[in-house]
């Protein structure tokens, strides 16, 4: 196996993992997480999501979480942008990066966005369009790139055929969600591998989610096909709408305690990243889901239990 | 990455993940077990250790259960052997595999069994005699193969000098435990190679903790570097002795979920591996740690909580 000597890894619990989480958090405790990620080394923090509010209430406070943190020189605060009118927040929040979405399958993109995929991506050429000349930054997701709870196995050149759509607007990354842990390392290999024969490895991040444990397998696989860019969500934030009580997004803090163990460099302080850990538990009062988090710091003590 | 057609799966749970729960679930119980874990096609069981009982009392009957599961033609109904004396209980249960152990690290093996590395392997070369003749099929395991508590990072030559001893013994498998859940893909691909360079790498089996959610990514490493066997532990039952709240063994369920989705064939019924895990948790009254298993049959539910 290759083992590059430095990769990045990127945060995004405070949007995919909150809006995921059925409490919803003070603005206060998410301006907290947000900046303690971001001291932590993280160079790219997925802050929060401009969609409707009735849509995910939990992030209904987007652009005031915006207004509020105080942003690192050298840091990436992205917003979740999912059509023109989401993209005048953005803009007004003073959003330096944002993140698209659309699906690899017309069946979960109809159920999530109610909308077929290619009329999803005439909404994103428009978002894409109107960013131009205010330098943002802009990542695309191809969500269930590896499964779809409606759709089983999504073929590989399914998921090119969108990707390379999106390519074509001009975006500065593709992510490629895994968005119901459905991924396996063969399957997250040869998808990457295809899609690599027509977009940059280099600008290719996984984003996995661990309902079925195989988030970190699935890294390893990425790391060999060549990706450098890995999300993770802190203490494994979030679960998954599909499956309760299943696991959602891998945790950033098990995927930098693999990575440094490795001997591959993040430029991340694991030590600040699982006392973010143990302080989004204390705001959800409920344990996380990360494995390491646990391992190092003990069982999750419930702070309203009588003692 | 090449991937085998087919790989075997054994199941470590009755004996390495009950030994690491507090709870003592009756024999009844571990009958059950035993014999649904066979049935669903695993070709090995570790069924229960013959320590002395003050050591692990949730062991304490391993002669009853012996004597009481039906064994399937085929299956090897594996029991741990510390010493002579254990050596005679096995013989009269009619153990028809034996495992061994000790540590790759002389303060763990310390901590665990009270005599340095050469004493214990002194004593395993006791046992390989006694067996002799028997036609018993023996493995023996270098347990912190990949990371100790005490010591940390473990030296690969340090585990080649005490698997060079045992192959030398005459056994007929080598098993690699990453018994804390420290190992990481590189770590897990370093030693086997280096082992590999004089003991078959068909009979090297990897036994691999999620203490840090890394099992199933070193798995992928393993299977890279030619290994075919991978122990689990049925719904991830065990703890870590070291770690409270942490996760032991990777879960068998996960395992073969993630190889049959990789296309890799292990001839174990996935949906009937769940049956058991779901029998376990009712018997301990708790849910187990594997991710699949909550993925595919939703949330744990106490059967004592009120409606």
């Amino acid at each position: 196996m290759e083992i590059p000597p430095e990769v990045q890894v990127y945060e995004v619990g405070p949007r995919d993992g909150l809006q995921l989480e059925r409490t919803v958090i003070p603005t206060d405790t998410k301006v907290q997480m947000v900046e303690r990620l971001a001291a932590a080394g993280l160079p790219y923090v997925e802050v929060s999501s401009f969609v409707h509010p009735d849509w995910i209430p939990q992030l209904a406070d987007a652009d005031e979480l915006f207004a509020r943190i105080e942003r690192r020189p050298g840091t990436r605060y992205a917003g979740m942008v999912p059509n023109l009118r989401g993209l005048e927040r953005a803009k007004a929040a003073n959003v330096d990066s944002v993140v698209l979405f659309v699906s690899a399958t017309e069946s979960h993109n109809r159920a999530n966005l109610n909308r077929s995929i290619d009329e999803s991506l005439a909404g994103l050429a428009e978002v894409v369009n109107g960013l131009k000349g205010t330098g943002a930054w802009i990542r695309a997701c191809v969500s269930m790139a590896f499964g779809c709870p409606f759709e089983g196995h999504v073929p590989p050149e399914q998921v090119l055929r969108v990707a390379r759509a999106l390519w074509a607007m001009g975006i500065d990354q593709l992510e490629l969600g895994d968005t119901s842990g459905r991924g396996n390392p063969r399957s997250v290999g040869e998808t990457v591998r295809l899609l690599g024969q027509e977009i940059p490895v280099e600008q290719i991040a996984l984003h996995l989610h661990d309902t079925r444990g195989t988030a970190l397998a699935n890294v390893v696989a990425g790391l060999e096909a060549g990706v450098r860019i890995f999300d993770g969500s802190i203490g494994g934030l979030g679960g998954c709408n599909y499956c309760p009580g299943a696991t959602g997004n891998v945790a950033t803090d098990d995927l930098v305690c693999m990575l440094h163990g490795m001997g591959v460099e993040t430029g991340i302080d694991l030590e600040a990243l699982l006392d973010v850990a143990e302080y989004t538990e204390a705001a959800l009062r409920k344990p996380l889901s990360g494995r390491y988090l646990r391992a190092a710091r003990g069982p999750w003590r419930d702070p309203d239990a009588a003692e």
